[in-house]
């Protein structure tokens, strides 16, 4: 009996698939380590449009300011593949949140990569970190379908 | 009566299709100049590909060399959009041809950007450009099917 | 008798020197086509910097737009090497100028791409292009050290 | 009295200096996420260079993995800037080593990203890592002017 392979992405609620592009490689002849990075940008980007923070915080004065990223190699990439970059909010802190990302290759049929990137809504009233409200947390917890744990920061 | 909008990627037998990424975007606030020359790149592979010249290339040690790019930025991008990207053969001269690049933009319903790259068929072993044979003539032409006119080199 | 060689820099005004990085190289083992590209738009930022084009765009409501870009690449370059890039302005027409770049490579000692650029002097005012002022062709003039010649558009 | 600030890049035997480009800033007008990446790769590379490790790996059949990466964004950089990319090996592991880096700007007097490599030594006959040999440490201690403590892996 063969056991069903968890797809890597369901508890993702946001998504960007993307082929690679050939160029993406480097003199490794694969896909350099700052694509990855790349992407998690785009499904950072686009978790913040799907959530209406981004709606929120320009309306407010506030905007995300991504604070760290890492980035854990675990398959290398070759042209020609289609990636899927999944995002999703870990915990949320005072000021800040921590988005989990992974990238799921289809050609290896496997997560290539996975990381985290940790973002920080800042108030450029005031020049500094703000608290993030009530209103935003739902957001994000309306887009996930679940509560989000703290973050220490 | 409206007249019917020509789609302009009829015309081109190879076409990539990518979302634009938001880091595609520079401090202009729309699409860097040097991403549809990216883009061109990823169309020209992939015509390469499809045409059976990179097998037939790879077996007798001859290789596609770039050796000149143009492009006119006519509208300008900004994220989010998808284009497409169409590559044909224009010209086959003696050893090398011209191939035409448009990159048409979903959102404007436009082409965006449009121009060529001078590919040169290299031979490894003698080290210099190589006449295109008939064979790789015509699998080009059996991609586009049409009859390609001549270049001057 | 050896005859000295001539520097490709001479005639260019402003020159930008850069280390190539490693990540600038491709599958293929050498420098990416769109890395020249990306060296173009630097000499081009700093040509109209140091022209005070930008200052004088900037108070009038003027900026510049690249309209196209054409690059010849002449050899291939490998990490490491150090690269620098000239821009001169060939031609002024009425509202568009055109801009010559080389890229003279240290290793090689000889000029491994060249191209142009051709800018539009856009006024975001009337959302068009203008005509390029006796003013600002003098700053071109005075940087340049020479009288430009005409250009169609 | 005013206290002597500490060279942020006194302890990093390998550093790299580099101009930013104006293209490296992104849609919110400064460097973007992805380009500290890019630069501790380039550090990443000449410390692997000058260490001699990249020899002696070519030459037993190994080659460096990047496994995971980290980057923490503390300054915002904009153009132009000149930066200094440190690298040094924080920890020494079975097969593994931790490498450092700072990103210092010379426009802000300040220390603008820091982060980590995780590098692998990969043998390419047995397709698996391999255990980094007395040899390869003993050229990092001499290149770093210290005993390199251990890693868990």
């Amino acid at each position: 009996m063969t056991e069903a392979k968890a797809n890597p992405l369901s508890d993702f609620p946001v998504v960007v698939t993307l082929p690679l592009q050939w160029g993406d490689q480097d003199a490794f002849g694969h896909v350099n380590n700052t694509v990855p990075i790349r992407w998690f940008e785009s499904a950072r980007v686009a978790y913040l449009e799907q959530s209406e923070l981004s709606k929120m915080m320009q309306s407010g004065g506030l905007g995300p300011i991504l604070a760290s990223v890492t980035c854990n190699y675990r398959r290398q990439l070759h042209y020609p593949d289609r990636v899927s970059i999944g995002a999703r909010i870990a915990k949320i802190g005072r000021s800040s949140m921590i988005m989990e990302h992974v990238v799921y290759s289809e050609e290896l049929d496997a997560v290539a990569a996975d990381g985290t990137s940790t973002v920080v809504v800042f108030d450029y009233e005031t020049n500094r970190p703000t608290r993030i409200s009530d209103e935003i947390r739902k957001a994000f917890e309306s887009l996930e379908g679940r509560v989000i744990g703290g973050a220490s920061a």
